[in-house]
Parts: C-alpha cells; sequence; structure tokens
C-alpha cells in the first residue's frame, strides 16, 4: 500500500476536508495514475450529503478522472507510465453476467464496483473517488485519452460525455434525426454538443432566455423556451428522440407529447421523485419513455474516441480542491458553465503522499 | 340511404335504448354487413356516458363486429354477399400520411375516423357503431373472419384481440421469451391466449385469487397474486415484455422493476389519471415503458389469420341488446368472464329496418 491524500467528508453534515488514506499498490492488471483532473458531477454531491441513500463514511467522491500512468504491473500491455489515462464510474464488475459479457458493465447484474462508495474487492473497506492524488485501477476499466483533447476539459466526458452518448447512439441520433436536448447543464450541454457532432438537427429545450444562445453556441439548431406553451405546442410529435438530463422534478408530459410515433424519451437525469406519466401520450402514439445510465467501458472508449476525432471537450470552470464546497453551492444554483473540474495540484499544499 | 335500427344513448345521463336511423346506400367501394354480433368493450362505456371527453349524441357504441354481406359495391373484389366479414375500431382515415402508408391507420397523422363517434365523411353528422342493425363500411377497412372461428367469439378479436396483438408481436414475444400480463379481463385474457400461441412462457399477474386458476386455463403457465409482495420479489428482472391491461390506477412501479434490462413494458389500457412513474427503475436497467393502441387493419387481419390457425377466440357471454345496462353494471365490477357480445338478432323484437 501507498499513502495518498483526498478530500473527504466524515459524515453527511460535515465540509470536505483534507484525508491521508491508502491505495493498494498495482498488483499484476494493475494502472496506478496521479490525478491531475477530475470533474465535479452532481451525484458526488448527493453522495457526500447522503441524499441518496448508502453513503459510507468517510466519503471521497469524484468519477470524471484524468491523470498521468505512474506506475503497471506486468501485465499490463495497453498502459505505460507517462501515458494520459481516464477513469469514469466504474473500476470493476463480475465481468460474467450477460451484461458484462456484452460490454454493459453499467447493468452488471450483480452491481459494478463504483469508483468511490463501492466495495474495494482488493483492500476491503469501500472505493475512494477522484477527489485525490492517486488512484489505481485493474487495466480493463481504464481508458485512454485522445492527446488532441485538454485533460482538464476531457475529464467531465468520463460521466457526463458517456451519459448522453450512449442514449444518443443506442436510440440513434444522426443525419435526418431531430433529438431534443432537455436542460442546459452538465449532462445537457453534452448532449447538444455530441448530437450536432452526430449529425442530428439538435433542438434545446430551457427555462432559462439567457441559455437559448448559448445553446446554439455549443450547436444547437433550435432553441425554446419550455416555459413558452405556444412555443412547446409548435414543437409537438417532431422529435425523434429526446434526451432530458432534467434530475429536479418536472412535467415529463410537456416532452412526451414531442415525439413523433415510435420515438423516444430517454431519462438521464434523476429526479428522486416518481415523475406522473400521461399514459395516453404512450398509447395514442406508441411513444415510449426510458432511461439509460452512464455507459459501458468499450461504449466509453467509443465516446473519447469520437470526442478526440470531433474535438469535443465539456465547457468547464477549472477550481482548486480548496473551493469545493463553494463550488456545490453554485452548482445546486446552475450557476456554472458548465462543468467545475478540480486542478489536483491544488492538493500539493496539503500533504500529498507518494507510492 | 336505407334505415336501420340501433340501440343509442340521448345523453350521457340516459340508459342505451331502441333508435331509429339511416346508413348511406353502399358507394363503388363499399360493403354493406348485416351486424350479427358485436362485443361489449370499455371504451363503449366511456363514450356513451360522456366519461371520455368529446362524445357525440345520439351515440351508438360498439367497435367488436362481426356480420354477414349483404350487398357490395361494383369496385369490390374481395368479399362478395353472404360473406363472414368484421370490422373493428377504424372505418376510414386519410390513407396519405406517413402512418397510413406504413399500414398504421390507428396512428393516422389527421386522425383516423372512429367505427363510432368518428366524422362521417358521407353522410355528414358522426359515425354510429356496432350496437346497430346494419353497417357501411368502405372496403379496404373491412376484414375476413376465418370461417373456423365461432362468429360470436370472434367479434371481441377486433379490439380486445387486436390492442393485445399488436404490442406482442411489435415487442417480440415468441419462443424463448418470457411475457408477463397483467390483468385478466377481456384485453388480458386475450393477451394470454395470444402470447402462449405466439410460443412465449407467459405470466398471468393479477390480483384475484380465484383468477389464477383461469390464466392457467387460457394458456399462462404461471399466476403471481400481485397482491403478494414476496412472490412479486421473485419475478424481479425475469421478463422480456409486460402487457398491462389494467385500465384503473394502479403501481406501475412494481411491474417495471419485473422488466430485464432493455425489456419495455407496454400500457394498453388506459387509467385516466397519470402513473407516477419511478424513473431510477427505467435508469438502472434501461427499461422501457411504452403505449400502443389497437392495430393497422393489415395487422388486424394478420391477427384474425393468426387467430383462426390457432383457433384462438375470446371467451363470451352472449347477451340480447336489451340488457346491455346491466352488462355496463357487470362489465365495471368485472363480473365478466371475459367479455360479453350482444347478439343483434335481438334487435329484431324493435323496428329493425331493411335496405
Amino acid at each position: 500500500m501507498f499513502s495518498c491524500v483526498g478530500f473527504a467528508a466524515e459524515d453527511p453534515t460535515k465540509p470536505l476536508l483534507p484525508y491521508s488514506f491508502n491505495r493498494r499498490d498495482p498488483g499484476p492488471e494493475d494502472v496506478a495514475i496521479e490525478i491531475l483532473y477530475c470533474g465535479v458531477c452532481h451525484s458526488d454531491l448527493h453522495t457526500v450529503r447522503s441524499e441518496w441513500p448508502g453513503t459510507l463514511y468517510p466519503c471521497i467522491p469524484g468519477h470524471e478522472i484524468v491523470g498521468r500512468v505512474i506506475a503497471v504491473g506486468d501485465q499490463v500491455r495497453r498502459f505505460k507510465a507517462g501515458d494520459l489515462a481516464a477513469v469514469g464510474c466504474l473500476v470493476d464488475s463480475c465481468r460474467t453476467c450477460p451484461s458484462c459479457r456484452e460490454g454493459l458493465e453499467q447493468y452488471c447484474e450483480t452491481g459494478f464496483v463504483a469508483t468511490y462508495n463501492g466495495p474495494d474487492k482488493v483492500l476491503g473497506g469501500h472505493t475512494f473517488g477522484g477527489y485525490s492524488s492517486h488512484i489505481v485501477v485493474t487495466q480493463d476499466f481504464v481508458l485512454r485519452v485522445p492527446d488532441n483533447l485538454d485533460p482538464a476539459a476531457a475529464a467531465p466526458l468520463l460521466c457526463a460525455g458517456i451519459t448522453t452518448y450512449s442514449p444518443l447512439k443506442r436510440w440513434g441520433a444522426g443525419p435526418g434525426k431531430r433529438v431534443g436536448v432537455v436542460g442546459l447543464g452538465g449532462l445537457g450541454h453534452m448532449a447538444v454538443k455530441l448530437a450536432h457532432a452526430m449529425g442530428a438537427e439538435v433542438t434545446l429545450f430551457t427555462t432559462s432566455p439567457s441559455k437559448i444562445a448559448d445553446g446554439h453556441r455549443l450547436g444547437a439548431d433550435a432553441g425554446v423556451l419550455s416555459t413558452d406553451p405556444a412555443a412547446m405546442k409548435a414543437q409537438a410529435s417532431r422529435f425523434d428522440l429526446i434526451i432530458d438530463t432534467v434530475a429536479a422534478p418536472h412535467d415529463i408530459n410537456a416532452y412526451l407529447g414531442l415525439l413523433k410515433r415510435d420515438a423516444t424519451l430517454v431519462q438521464v437525469g434523476a429526479p428522486d421523485k416518481p415523475l406522473p406519466v400521461n399514459v395516453f401520450s404512450l398509447i395514442m402514439s406508441r411513444r415510449n419513455f426510458a432511461g439509460s445510465l452512464i455507459g459501458g467501458i468499450r461504449e466509453t472508449q467509443e465516446m473519447l474516441d469520437f470526442c478526440g476525432a470531433h474535438n469535443i471537450t465539456a465547457d468547464i470552470e477549472i477550481i482548486p480542491i480548496q473551493q469545493i464546497e463553494e463550488a456545490y453551492v453554485r452548482m445546486v444554483k446552475s450557476a456554472v458553465k458548465y462543468r467545475f473540474v478540480i486542478d489536483m495540484g491544488s492538493l500539493k499544499g496539503a500533504a500529498a503522499g507518494r507510492p
């Protein structure tokens, strides 16, 4: 084992503070990474504050990780010290269930090992995430980052990017398809960029007049204020696919009615209360309401390569780890365009460990 | 025009009573049918009582029609006088929109012409349904009934049959697939029979212990009491497809959780209030919640032919038209196994017209 430093919450009421802990020494299949950047995802806050059930403390969140490989096990061929590498929401899975065998480790039937707050199979206890100096991950769950991408702005691709890329691909976003994106936050701004790069005609739906222009800048062909009933009515039955990124309670029926026959609305934001669904809207045009969870490792690599080919990264604001609590306050207010990324170099003021 | 007799409601508060009216003389493309049997669908009651918006009075319901051809127009080749013929929920559509061109007239983008309470394009006013002595329908919306089927028991195939057949086919019910059917009423008992005939493994979900045995008799491989939490838990993530026929408010999340990854629950019963959907259940296994509306004409004929090949009809109780109000009371209580069918011969006590 080697000592690391990170920022951890000791309980749901405490701020994140410097925390020293151990990572395992890299085994034969492991890649040890010095973390350069870690994106700040809303899940991080839900977890540290126990807004979702089951948080284990101390909690070190973070699952949008880009770093530099510092050591590899003797069975590792795809990475070597000095490579840029990335880790997303998953650090392992059973690898044997039908989902894992299909490359859909995010739906592992015995539960994937989450990058933080998951069961640590090697050291016991629970996993610690990317708000830390280093991470050690089995090679099959480590991603390559295209060299042309800014490593800080690439970090949010590991969750916000794949969470929107996966349903766009699965439900056929591309040339000749009209794709709606609901909400322009961390997920929404990636959905706009990715759907545009896939060749779809993209319409942004937002409650914020100020975000319409931003939507256009990011690649949307049109922007609709969802608070304008006439504008919404004009969009009825027009869409092949809608990606709904809104995690707050909202009227899903206003969007289901915008789908063509046989089209699908995919919820990727996760409201914690049930959404009332008008069943007539589904029945009368054979519409579908679906959900989608991040993506598998193979598809995450495909997404990173796609982003490399199209020069796509997130729009970010870089912060030192010491500003994480202020960042959370602003994230809750949607006062960030569009993702905070922690510069992990800022940890070095604390007592950083070395392997 | 020729005079007919039917049973009509004059307003939402009145019982159905004998009513004389005119049908058009058959045009070149028309088929005139003497109605032998008409199934009693819950939609009939919703419409005559104005439980759904937009009922036009006088209202003659009925869209599960089997009868004998008595005359055809000179352009009609597929039917001749004396043939058994059937009419379902649709008597016309625009025939030019993408849905119509795909044979999905039920999703006609300008609205199909419903067999009752639709706009009568020829005579003006609104259409009158199958609780009547005769009907005149353009040939493209008239179906053939296989000779081996009992014509009375075949009548409910025209709505209950196609409403369940269509989603079973679309979502791939067949050998090796596990299909759940929620509710054992008019729709549910057809879903069980059809899914079984398609080769699927069928599980019935019901709140009525007495219906479990009936489910087995109809073709279900298993029956689960949905009020038994342990029994429901044992079914988690097992189903490739669930057809939910329940039109009353119910906990849809109890069934969404029974779907495998990427599987679909199709709502064909139409609760009039929104159903709260737990979005996590959709997201965590990429599940789908969809709706489906009856079926197109081509698929309705396919369904009738399938039923002919497999000797499938509805389980029915035949009533004279004079007992329709008592039948409605029992239908609302689910006290019918499983569909009332009106013997239209009973109309002849009234002043029946002749073409």
